[in-house]
């Protein structure tokens, strides 16, 4: 029999699907969940993206542009020239998803070898992107102590080496929530350029800070025009998470004709999609202040909560829909295994993800979970609950 | 300034879109071009599978499960096991159109620096998710002399090396038409168990047989059941190609579990369309004769008409919808161009894809064509007189 792939092999499993056969049988035995643990938001997709789907009129499902369709590019950058971004449209190529757009990223900047920064904890999928692409991740701690904000220079500095091609950021970041704040920026930007270095943003979600606090786009710094790869979704931002539509978006036209040749081998990003991402900028933004003030009274509600039961801490994010946060316990993976397996309240329990899986250095981040406020704000209460009397009943075991 | 990386300079551009520039000159000046260069079929997408767009129900647009979702793939089972495939639902992972099928099946099976044979002519974009893999074609010549049959065993055993991991057919053949025999598969099937090697079969066209003739895929042979990964799309099937769905099949656990690593890395296909894709299924048979029927109509006229050309000859294909013709020329790219830069007939031209691009040996099809039928008759008529004329005033001043 032939062998499978060394990459195969040495591809990393989602962390988070580790726990899923845990949560099928707790389900099958008739346990309800309160799924904290992905990232799939319960907010209803704007109208007016739904109606563009049911209101296609073609009557042959053809092939796009591989860059994307030339009237979805030019709203897009209608939408990012609102927030100062400067573009033209032939400086973005619509994607599969935000992941092909990482991808690409990758492919056309690096390397077989090369390194890249990443800020840790940093989203998981990152890992797979690297093996795919042959790129070396370089983890640079940020921890809860500091609320996760942008780690020191001086350790950046530590960290590179002649392989260095990139820093990778997601901001707001997933899955700590940090917002990063116009200075963090800056000094990312000095950095780049000091050691001529890409700067790659992930910006799956831009649309949601809170508090009143700006959001910053690397995008929106001088200097850097060059060297700045942001990396997009609609999945966030409209939760069409199942539209498959991001873009990746630079400059710097090198880049561009490169991750277009990426683009072209794949031929085309999804025509439904493009039409309904087209409409979907007209979103009214009644709808996205009534989603921020549900994602801030949720985060309220869960960081309150959290923060209120003995021995957990976590910081307030500025941003995004997650939580990382430190519970009185040695080990969350077997933890949030235990709370499907063996706990239940009221025939009742809560997932969540271990934040080993979010870490890239061994032992790091063992004692945090991930939480997604993607639930109402009854069921987050309930959750809230059972999360109590599951640690307690897990430090009373243990 | 950054670098751009090696493997993005290295990466080929699509060789059909080199004339792109051309054709667009082309028709700014007012002529019109009669598109045989590409494959996007003009004939219909099934109604059953565009009112399923428009009939969608869903309010939140969400991520299915990263392997497609469960009725979906049990659809797609019945559709395959019709064909004899015995398969079950959890041996298809669904994918963002074919192309992440072959990037997946690439990435799965084969590491850097490792070997795939493909007969060539082939598909050129095989080359992108190669260079993306960083796995390595070797090409055999199939000749237009023998119709582009199977390539004699001895040149694929001569190829064999130590890095050999799978062999690659597009069955029936993007660029050529041909349709691989029963006889031949089974020579492939029997090459693959002695050299212990993957046997990849890309069946984007496998609808589009003629002449009563039998498609017969490595899933109906016995012996290589572990060995066989089919790589297929709806995009031809249903002439859905902007709905960028396919999927990957094999009974091999290993392949499959590495494949759903991947997959799960970009975490979905796209929603709407696999819910149009399981629609699709119960498109009526009639559907496809009257598809089928129009094909052979076109592919008679094409190749007959191309057949009477002074010094052109092409062989008459069993499947796709795709002809290598070979031209009383010595330079098809330069033909190709000449043909949207320098001349018109009635103030038409026709473009062509140069095969030059479907090769991978250097020199190899500088004076053959690729022609897509997948325009009417009455077009394809016109296309035929102003490429005759157009080869005439080409000979005669060059």
């Amino acid at each position: 029999m032939p062998e499978i792939s060394k990459k195969g092999i040495a591809m990393p499993a989602s962390p988070i699907r580790r726990l899923t056969p845990f949560a099928d049988l707790a389900k099958k035995n008739g346990k309800k969940i309160y799924h904290l643990n992905i990232g799939q938001p319960d907010i209803a997709t704007p109208e007016i993206m739904l109606d563009a789907v049911k209101n296609i009129d073609f009557t042959v499902w053809a092939y796009t542009a591989s860059e994307g369709t030339e009237s979805y590019r030019n709203k897009l950058t209608e939408y990012y020239n609102a927030l100062g971004y400067n573009i033209t449209s032939d400086q973005i190529i619509v994607t599969n998803g935000g992941s092909e757009a990482i991808s690409f990223a990758m492919q056309s900047c690096l390397d077989s070898g090369d390194e890249i920064i990443i800020p840790e904890p940093f989203y998981a999928n990152y890992n797979g992107f690297a093996c795919m692409a042959d790129v070396v991740i370089k983890p640079i701690l940020s921890t809860i102590e500091n609320g996760f904000a942008l780690p020191p220079i001086s350790e950046f500095e530590k960290s590179i080496t002649e392989k260095t091609k990139a820093i990778f950021i997601c901001n707001p970041n997933n899955p700590t929530g940090y917002l990063y704040s116009r200075d963090e920026l800056e000094i990312l930007r000095d950095l780049c350029i000091k050691h001529d270095l890409y700067l790659f943003s992930d910006e799956a979600y831009r649309e949601f800070c809170y508090d009143g606090r700006e959001f910053v786009s690397p995008m929106h710094l001088d200097g850097i025009e060059e060297q700045v790869v942001v990396l997009d979704t609609v999945s966030k931002r409209y939760s069409a998470c199942g539209a498959r539509l991001g873009c990746l978006i630079t400059k710097n036209q090198k880049v561009y004709q490169v991750a277009l040749k990426f683009a072209q081998a794949r031929l085309s990003p999804p025509l439904v999609a493009q039409i309904a991402g087209e409409a979907a900028v007209d979103t009214p933004t009644s709808y996205f202040q009534q989603v921020k003030d549900e994602y801030t009274q949720r985060r309220n509600l869960l960081a309150d909560g959290l923060n209120g039961i003995p021995g957990v801490k976590c910081p307030i994010p500025g941003g995004a829909f997650y939580i990382v946060a430190q519970l009185p316990i040695d080990d969350a993976d077997d933890f949030c295994q235990w709370m499907l397996e063996k706990f239940e309240y009221n025939n009742e329990t809560v997932m969540l993800a271990p934040a080993t899986g979010f870490y890239s250095t061994d032992g790091e981040g063992k004692n945090e979970v991930r939480l997604a406020y993607v639930l109402n704000q009854d069921d987050l209460k309930k959750a809230l609950v059972c999360l109590e009397k599951g640690l307690e009943a897990y430090q009373n075991t243990h």
